[in-house]
């Protein structure tokens, strides 16, 4: 397939690499144009601006917040006015379950197809073909897609036919995963603070009950205080427990965790944490209690 | 070794006959007498009352709660009067951190020994030889008990030489356990209202990034509302909780996530479900949020 | 003084008609034009459209939010294009920080002049002339509305030169309304399952420690479980929550107790209690509680 | 009337001056003997045990805390086995429910009469004769002491028969403060953060819609960051937040803003701010919020 790609931070580098890698025929566009360089000698055709990234059958959209999805969709010469009528957007941006819905608006007005597929996993998981995909659209849009979906991740789960429930589900993740960081803070500064050793016992859980890899992955950094480098960056897991918490209002359910973990970021961006890895959190609890 | 073995309940029944299986002789006491009779068919003998159980190597205690213990271990007749000097008392009950210490101390001054071992599992693993054990108390103690608690589950993490730190572990543990719960009742709750379907989200979160067995069995009781048979009594959850932060406080560690399943679990416990599984805090969200 | 009232609810209309009984002269415009009837009885002249309000020294606008404020004040033919030159506009409203200050820099680039001026009070206040004005602006701005400021409240406090601050010193009046309602049903629920009487335990604390006004209105209403009519409804209490929060957000401010006030409004919301009075929140902890 | 006080703190000391200025007999009974001195220049007698305090018609005791009621009352030598059948004890301790309750059962068995009577207000309230007091237990018992009630406070409220329910209504009232103190520190922090100034906000406040003096007294400590001297110590506000939830927790009742408070006084004490006064909870949100 002849598509686009927009947006090539950390994660829609190693994505679009994942594109050409399956011999698609892919056309690449930051905002900054450096980026483009590596892509460019793994085969990718380099656009000066947002609507030559368009003329394929199909765009994919990875950008940090709504706000740059915003402009790079929404305003003249964005996405909406250069694609082609059936051509198809694939937003994988972690955005909001209202502005997804006012993309898919947006291209069901222009006569174009839209499905989000919002991603699980860090940089290292997008280049090495590890993502999880959640796809929601239009089932026809969905399947024509779907080549492209299992050439970024290893699998990909169609959750609904209305593309903001991908998003919301996406949402709904981060913020379980949060709770496990916030849940590991508070247990590891309690038995921290009576003398036990965090990394041993972060070994006994995740080898018995806890066995997930997140139990790993961020309780490793919570037992060793080590937040950097910053897979995923606190300013950004803020930005996600905002979104959850702004869906969970829109349809009147009250998540307590979610406010807690949403007041654990205002503390630590509030202290400079923003760039920190977010499961920095887990660090909340051993700072109330004084922990060294 | 010549053991006895006190308090059949659920789990207690399951443990004593895996001690038998092991070829251990076990002596076995239960307030109420008839829970005797399945485990004297597997070969162990009955005891008529605490002290009769008390005269081998080891006594091992599986009690619900710090008043059982107390008044089997601490009074007249009870467990410190009735060992003899060196024996071992091994407590498996999941009690207070403060219990923990008092019975440490008491047999200390009664020149008897003490290993703290609660245990991770509900009563099928219990039976099925799966739990896993965390064992503290002196090294010597804790070696010289370790055969009965290879017998009774399938790994054992020794954690501390001190009795109490097990206990403070376990508490930990389950409160980890609840925070899965109520994490997963809150995210359910916000999809499902939206409309989506409970189980495939689960089963999407399941094999993705919640991989861990806890996930699945309560995501599922949650998923589908199912809290009977209780597996492990919400009463039980909420004294767990109770006993976490009352650990926590005397630490000076403030747990905010505790707060939360606290106020869930009172909740229940006022609307009569006390003796549901305590994965039913997991419906707390929903509830709030006037999901039928 | 000339001047424009536009927002003719039940607290406008009383502080349309104070203004009236001191002699001002004043042209009401209000979006269903049946309300302006009683006011021109009272002296007032009927504007046909927003524009026809906007001719004198001054408009004054009370509308229910953020959304009413961004239609009548910025869309075409709204105030910003109808005001003459150094003319003034007072905004009395409850509306965001974010929009306030959005409204601030709307005026200056079209050489107006802004005055923030929300109120403390009821509807019944507004109608008696009891209400608490907060202004802020320039100081040269307030000073020449302050005769139309002491018309309307009995007392108006200059809070700063920045006009958004006035609003966000009126969120978090609001806010703390909402901790005295939380608070006494929290209290109200623990001694009312104990068996004590709520009205004689509310009449003993206004009388001792609690005497503020506040503590005798709201919990009067929590005692005896009286949420009709509204005189502010829960719907709106729940807005302001949620730009204390949004506030405090920007600011990277933590609050937990607005956290829960959020829940509270939530779940009541969700049951279906958009409509009451807002200190309908106080059930909440009787309702956690299954008190009957 | 011949009576006994017991517990000379600063608390005790001004209500055992009252009652002196009140012309009853009163022998005052101190575990650091040296602070009957003062009272006996004001005509008290000093004994020299508790059996020797408790020779009257009543004895009053003003401790700190459960366990010196528990040392005072219930120990052999203490008031049960030293007071005279029909003889009253008075208790004016902020003590748990439970302990009250236990007090409530001993002295019926020792045909002994008890009264419940807790006390609001600080040592400065005490020395000058302006405490309420809030009195249960049996009608004739109520009665009989009031003399004495009425001598040591400005105002008695008779709230049950049951003397625990004196306790439980003095505990949610420390709760309610403690709610004050939290709101206005959140508050403060808002518009703090946002550059306006404290005191000026405080006197806003405290003129209009909280003009009870909890808000003037507390309100002016936390805007000026000023907890020292202690009127009364954070881990004595902590241990009545404990009780109040302690007796919630008995009745099933849930309360979030208490939850709240237990883990700001958890932090703060943690810090070692345990001697500060308990308003000194009231810059937890600043320090959260990285306010200098």
């Amino acid at each position: 397939m002849r598509i686009g790609f927009i947006g090539l931070g950390r994660m829609g580098s190693g994505m679009a690499a994942n594109l050409l890698k399956a011999h698609h025929e892919v056309t690449v566009y930051n905002r900054t144009p450096e980026k483009t360089a590596p892509l460019v000698r793994q085969g990718a055709k380099a656009a000066a601006n947002i609507a030559a990234a368009c003329h394929g059958d199909c765009v994919i959209t990875m950008l940090a917040n709504d706000e740059a999805v915003e402009e790079v969709v929404m305003q003249p010469g964005g996405v909406i006015t250069s694609l082609a009528p059936q051509a198809c957007h694939v937003s994988c941006s972690t955005i909001s379950v209202a502005m997804s819905q006012r993309l898919a608006d947006a291209h069901a007005k222009a006569n174009q197809r839209f499905v989000a597929a919002p991603v699980f996993g860090r940089p290292d998981a997008a280049a090495e073909h590890h993502l999880f995909i959640l796809a929601a659209g239009e089932s026809s849009a969905v399947t024509s897609v779907m080549p492209l979906l299992d050439a970024m991740g290893q699998r990909t789960f169609t959750v609904s036919a209305k593309p903001q429930d991908a998003n919301l589900i996406k949402l709904s993740g981060n913020f379980l995963i949060g709770c496990v960081m916030e849940s590991l803070g508070e247990a590891m500064a309690l038995i921290g603070k009576a003398g036990l050793d965090r990394e041993a016992y972060l070994a006994m859980l995740t080898s018995t009950l806890f066995t997930a890899p997140v139990y790993k992955t961020y309780g490793s950094m919570i037992a060793t205080d080590t937040f950097e480098p910053a897979g995923f960056a606190a300013s950004l897991g803020f930005k996600d427990v905002r979104l959850a918490l702004a869906a969970a209002e829109e349809l009147q359910v009250s998540m307590p965790f979610a406010s807690v973990l949403r007041d654990r970021f205002l503390a630590l961006l509030a202290h400079g944490g923003g760039d920190l890895d977010w499961s920095a959190i887990g660090r909340g609890a051993a700072d109330d209690a004084a922990i060294g």
